[in-house]
């Protein structure tokens, strides 16, 4: 008889991970309106109290499924943390994002839903959404776009376009997001 | 004794944009977090009774909230149904759509947390964000854009840029909506 995967005994910050890549794949296949604690206990054979012991909350572990989705996309598109020396190198970063997006639909769902949700101060995802918008731009202004003339301004603009872009393409997939995407790096990267 | 405003008797279309306006400016001085029929109904000077014989639902009267500004906008800024001649008339009637939309932060939250909420098909506001979605894309691209060389993702860039930019200004009061916005028009309207 092979051990269950509930009575696993892992470090908490392996189960962790574990959780959060199930929460991940449940939300890939199924969205995450209507799925419930239960269900995302389920999903990695746990129960939910077992669950609750990691996130103290639904909206705990959508924020935290986020922030994976952060460093991972962060890890994948840069290997390095100098400054991009020119619009091209910035470009072919930015590119990297927005490829990585396109194929995790359901993701970006959440992110939309929850970031503009979390405008309401009392929203549990506040702060959370409040220090990606800062330290997005910092990161931008500082790494990806500091061969702009203006980065500050330019990392506002990017940024803007893209959660934009995002929101009306999950309204209306007949737009063609990655031709979108590259008729305003067109300007944006000839700035 | 002078009547009161309950008592009064409207068309029923004067009564609705009666009740819109007064909405509107609860909306414009509370937000719409936490306002109940109720509210919108006091500030009607009528009963939740009697305005659910104009509006079934609170989604139904936010929606309704939206049209408005949105026939209204139209009207104030677009005095022709002549397409613009040029990128720089075109940009004149956009700029004064980000300057209305900047004095009514309330209703620029409002339209954004229910626009990305109703991405749930299954949201009251979702025919209304689609419908919004494809008809603003054909009359920027028929009107606005016309002089563009590719005027249909032309209108879809806009509307992106504009739709994150709000989000983001919502998040963080410190960014300059108006000087974002020239920004993206420099490049955007020289193409």
């Amino acid at each position: 008889m092979t051990p269950s995967p509930v009575r696993r005994r892992l470090p908490p910050a392996e189960r962790r991970e574990e959780i959060l890549k199930a929460a991940t794949e449940l939300i890939a296949a199924s969205g995450f309106k209507g799925v419930t604690l239960e269900a995302f206990a389920a999903a990695c054979g746990m129960t939910k109290a077992g669950l609750l012991h990691h996130f103290r909350s639904r909206e705990e572990l959508l924020i935290a499924v986020l922030e994976r989705r952060d460093t991972l996309d962060l890890a994948s598109v840069a290997d390095t943390l100098e400054p991009a020396p020119d619009a091209a190198v910035a470009r072919a970063v930015m590119s990297g994002f927005v490829r990585r997006n396109l194929a995790q639909r359901s993701l970006v769902q959440l992110y939309t839903v929850l970031s503009a949700e979390a405008l309401d101060p009392a929203h549990p995802a506040h702060v959370y959404f409040r220090t990606r918008l800062s330290e997005g731009r910092a990161m931008l202004e500082c790494y990806l776009l500091a061969w702009h003339p203006r980065p500050g301004q330019a990392a506002v603009d990017l940024l803007a376009f893209l959660d934009g872009l995002q929101l009306n393409w999950l309204r209306d997939g007949g737009i063609d997001f990655l031709a979108q995407w590259e008729a305003f790096a067109d300007r944006f990267f000839a700035a």
